[in-house]
Order: C-alpha cells, then sequence, then structure tokens
C-alpha cells in the first residue's frame, strides 16, 4: 500500500510520445501572463491565431468551473470550441484545464477522441517569466494528429499575440 | 462573455440521467469517514462489499494524485481497478475523483466506454454526517449500465462496511 498525502502540487512529468510542449522566456512578469489566460475580455484578443477570431469566451475561474470559447473562422463562421473544466487554479503560477470532463466533472463528451488537457505554468525569471504549455494527450494517436494539425505553429502564434498584449498592460 | 471567478467550490447539481446518488445519515462523524475513505490502510477493509476483498490501494491525497485499487474475487483472482485521479481533496468535507483522467491529469484510458466521477460529501449533522456520494457519467447508457451493475447496492453495501469500521476509531 501507498500513502504520499502532500499539500505538494502533483508534478507535471513530460512524456514525449504522449505531451506536447511549448517552452518561452517572455520579458512580461507572471501577473501579466495570468491575467491574459483569465480574464474573458483579454483571452478574446489573443487565444486564437489571426485570420480566425475567439469571439466569446466563458470562464468560471475554480476546480470544476467551465472554460468554454467560441471561434470565428476568416469566412465568418462561428465553431463552439465545447465546454472543458478547469482542474487547478494558482493564481500567476499553474492553471489547468481539460477537455476530457465537462464543467462540475462530469467525464465527456462522448465521441471526442482526441480529448487533452492543458497544464500551463508560470515562473518568474527576473522582472520576465519562464512559461510553459504543456498539452497532454490519452494516447500516441492524439499526441501525433494534434502535433500535426500544427501545435507547435498554433499554440505558439496565439501565445506570441498573448505578449503582445500583455505588454500593454 | 461570462466571468464568474469564485473561490467558492464549484455546485454539484444532479442530473438523474447521469447521475447516481448514494445519500445517507450516519452516526460517525464527518472526520472519520474522511479516514476511511483516505488512509490506504482503512480504505482496504471497506472498499469492496464481502466476499470480494480489496487487497491493495495507492492513495497520493492531492489534485492530480492517484488513486488505484485492486479487488480480489472470491475465487482469488485479482483485478486491478486501473489508476484514476483525485481532482479535490477538501479534508473532512469533499473528495472528488475520477476514472476518465489518468494520475497528472491525463485524459484516458483509452477503450473505457464507462468512465465516471465520484463526488463523496461530507456536511456535519449532529454527531453524525449527512453523507452524500455522486456517480456521475458521461452518457445516460452509461449511467444506466452502472446502476443495472448494481451500483446501489454495491456502494450502499460497502458504505455500510465503512460505517461499521468508522465506529471502531
Amino acid at each position: 500500500m501507498t500513502d504520499t498525502t502532500s499539500t505538494e502540487l502533483a508534478p507535471v512529468d513530460i512524456d514525449p510520445d504522449l505531451d506536447l510542449v511549448l517552452e518561452r522566456r517572455v520579458d512580461v512578469p507572471p501577473s501579466a501572463v495570468w491575467a491574459a489566460w483569465t480574464r474573458p475580455e483579454h483571452l478574446v484578443k489573443w487565444f486564437t491565431p489571426k485570420p480566425w477570431e475567439t469571439v466569446d469566451c466563458e470562464i468560471d475561474l475554480r476546480p470544476g468551473g467551465v472554460f468554454r470559447t467560441t471561434m470565428r473562422s476568416p469566412e465568418g463562421e462561428d465553431m463552439d470550441g465545447g465546454a472543458g473544466c478547469y482542474l487547478e487554479v494558482v493564481e500567476n503560477e499553474r492553471l489547468v484545464w481539460t477537455t476530457a470532463l465537462t464543467p462540475g466533472y462530469r467525464p465527456g463528451p462522448t465521441g471526442d477522441d482526441m480529448p487533452f488537457t492543458a497544464v500551463v505554468e508560470m515562473t518568474p525569471d527576473g522582472d520576465g517569466t519562464l512559461y510553459r504549455a504543456v498539452a497532454r494527450h490519452r494516447d500516441p494517436d492524439g499526441c501525433t494528429r494534434h502535433a500535426e494539425m500544427g501545435f507547435a505553429e498554433g499554440w505558439g502564434a496565439a501565445f506570441d499575440q498573448l505578449v503582445e498584449l500583455a505588454r500593454t498592460f
């Protein structure tokens, strides 16, 4: 039997077959990155790489709460990104949400064959931030498909938009 | 846009098509119920209705940590219950874990067509406890199958064993 009760955050060990990672050192503080990720009026401005847009956003910032975005294509078509669920909310430090649960921790949605969990971490570094965003997948197929869909370019371009916005705070 | 940031626990609204509920009023305090659920040496004594047994248990009691049990059939065959993931750990009050994520919040396992999240709540009531355990399913089919597998009898019999044990604390 094992009992390793602790109040520490659970570690997020990277598995290269299952996890995609974006790491950057940026010149804005963790509090600005946090604000950009957690305030709807900020998030809509950076979350989707241009020429796509995020046109709506629902944030209930607590474990079990909803995280939902609506994206608009360059042709003007709206896509509901579905209702994900926040798991960890540690201000200015770590934000975790998943598409494998709907709000209130309910498993789902049915039929999603590429669920992932996003672990977003901010570590102070001088007057800037070491930023790491990890997308954790269920299986190697989901990880490969997400990479081929353009994870690095997409999450990278969105994060560039975040930093540009955060410099104006 | 909606922003309902709060430090309150997210509410768990019951959906009768998706949720199975066990509610009891018992004469042991919340702290005893909590100990029975969170200490491996206690949990193995009550978690599986006799004549089945729980013969091993792994508990890393923090959000993202592992919850795993091994059950033994009356014929002596061991069944690994799989590695679930804790989501909320609020001492003597609320414990949430799910089979839809593996430890470290990774979605999975692949191929599980009846994932559920357990929300276990303890409310003080005089010198006893109002106890509620909710199993939240992805879809009505999963909920119906769990009911037909004997949720009410199984979780009820296990909880009777918990209360009997908790009276000895």
